[in-house]
């Protein structure tokens, strides 16, 4: 089984949405990132940090779905990172109403020694200083580095971003963060300037739409799997960065359709997340629940391709 | 050869988007519906209603594409509707600047003899008052029965748009007007709730991101076509109903395979109207663009089908 590491944050969340309001709960990139993976038959394992305040009914969630927790520093001085927000009516925008950094502000990252040969690397949404802190400790090149970031890091420390950037194969971003990279209003634009900054490959996520995947000469969609209810999207484009990944553990290589395939899982798992608050959909599945859904998708995006335009 | 009747506006539109300014151009629904739609063999018809200042050499490139505009009046007292908009950075959101209704407001359509009997008829945005005076007129019973309509009709008109909803077999709408017209979040629920007002099919149309067709049991979608350049959407919409009715009017029957072919031709159809001010780039293609357009749409969207979960 191929092993993915993944750096991220274990944190507190507390989110309002137009469909409610979640309390305060677990969440953070590094939960929804190994959740996600977990669900596929390979080792997660997850560096992180977490405060003395942090239950331990939370790591059992972890333990439960086997995923290695050695690497998680439980801080004595410090509490856990707490995130709270508010997502507006048209829930592709949210605003941060608090956020208390607490031991996260102390994370000195350390991979457990069996996973500084992982195949697969998932930088979850960390100061670029501390993603590439990761990569400095691997012994191997992985077969696969993913990096997701935020918009917050490139107002604050670009140059740090950019040079993590250079060093992944694969990056993670919604459309507002590429075109704040880029400075390139399409996607299509945006994505090529992406491509000579170093990644082989850039997904750019559009939320409820979907997300598209780009190399230098291809390009591939995967739509969005239709919700009837939706409650909170928090947590989906984490979903989606370890959902890809794990779909991706099945494989042996990694080609283009192997990516297109695994951006199709990501797309329709990330999904899930979004029908309840916090982790509570996503703990909730399996991997029979994820297929269903795959079929109904197939059923949805695929066309006879013989197209005529003439009689 | 199948007929289409088209009922629209031909309008004078100026639009500035953050790619430039349009200066006063040829536009209206009915334009870019008979534009789109006469790219295939067929027979189109245009009702509609212009001023005296209508210059003739527009005339002539509905003459030119074999559009039948006998039921076009050129009205002796009146100047051609006019409308002035302007488009913000995301250019998903759009404000009036002017409308002048002008000779529109005195539109008395009157369907050709000879289209009475048109197997598809596409009402463009009109009063829904005149899009039922139009289908009053008609003596056959068409295949398909297409609406498009505007949030302004639902602050102004709503039961009168109901009336019309429920006399058509398909729906035409965007996001925001799907959630106005049946107070429903997602678009899953918007369209089924539609789906009871009376239409068998509705679309729902999310911009750069694609469309998405409903019926009572079937979902399927097109994204759109990834442009590197954008310059104007004003018609896309438009573009994209005379495509799809174009696209249909090519088969003798219309299952859901072929609407899900004449919505993927209908969306990369639409593509090219955004990469220009207008009409210039719609009137510069012919049906070999389209369906190199579509070749390059089949490449990003089609995937191996058998997406395995399990080692």
């Amino acid at each position: 089984m191929k092993k993915i590491l993944i750096a991220g944050t274990i944190a507190f969340d507390e989110v309002t949405t137009p469909f409610g309001h979640s309390g305060k709960k677990l969440g953070g990139s590094a939960t929804y990132l190994s959740f996600a993976s977990s669900l596929f038959p390979n080792r997660t394992a997850v560096v992180s940090i977490v405060g003395n305040d942090f239950p331990d009914k939370y790591l059992e969630k972890f333990r439960r779905r086997h995923i290695d927790i050695s690497g998680v520093e439980i801080s004595q001085n410090h509490k856990t990172f707490y995130w709270k927000g508010l997502y507006y009516e048209n829930m592709n925008k949210r605003d941060t109403l608090i956020t208390e950094v607490n031991a996260l502000a102390y994370f000195n990252p350390v991979i457990p020694e069996a996973y500084k040969d992982a195949e697969l690397v998932i930088l979850g949404n960390l100061h670029p200083g501390i993603q590439q802190e990761i990569l400095n400790q691997l012994t191997e090149k992985p077969q696969l580095t993913i990096l997701d970031t935020m918009n917050f890091w490139m107002d604050t420390a670009m140059e740090s971003l950019l040079k993590v950037i250079s060093r992944v194969d694969l990056l993670l971003v919604n459309e507002e963060e590429a075109r704040q990279l880029t400075g390139k209003y399409t996607i299509v634009h945006a994505a090529k300037k992406i491509l000579r900054m170093g990644p082989k490959y850039v997904i750019i996520k559009q939320g409820e739409y979907g997300s598209v995947l780009f190399t230098e000469n291809d390009i591939f969609f995967a739509p969005a799997y239709p919700l009837e209810k939706v409650a909170d999207p928090t947590g989906a484009g984490d979903t989606f960065a370890g959902g890809f990944a794990g779909h991706l553990s099945l494989y042996e290589n990694f080609g283009f359709d192997e990516m297109k395939n695994a951006l199709i899982c990501a797309s329709n798992l990330a999904s899930f997340t979004v029908e309840d608050f916090g982790t509570d959909r996503l703990e909730r599945i399996d991997i029979k629940d994820v297929e269903a859904r795959i079929n109904e998708f197939i059923k949805m995006t695929t066309y006879p391709l013989q197209i005529k335009l003439d009689i």
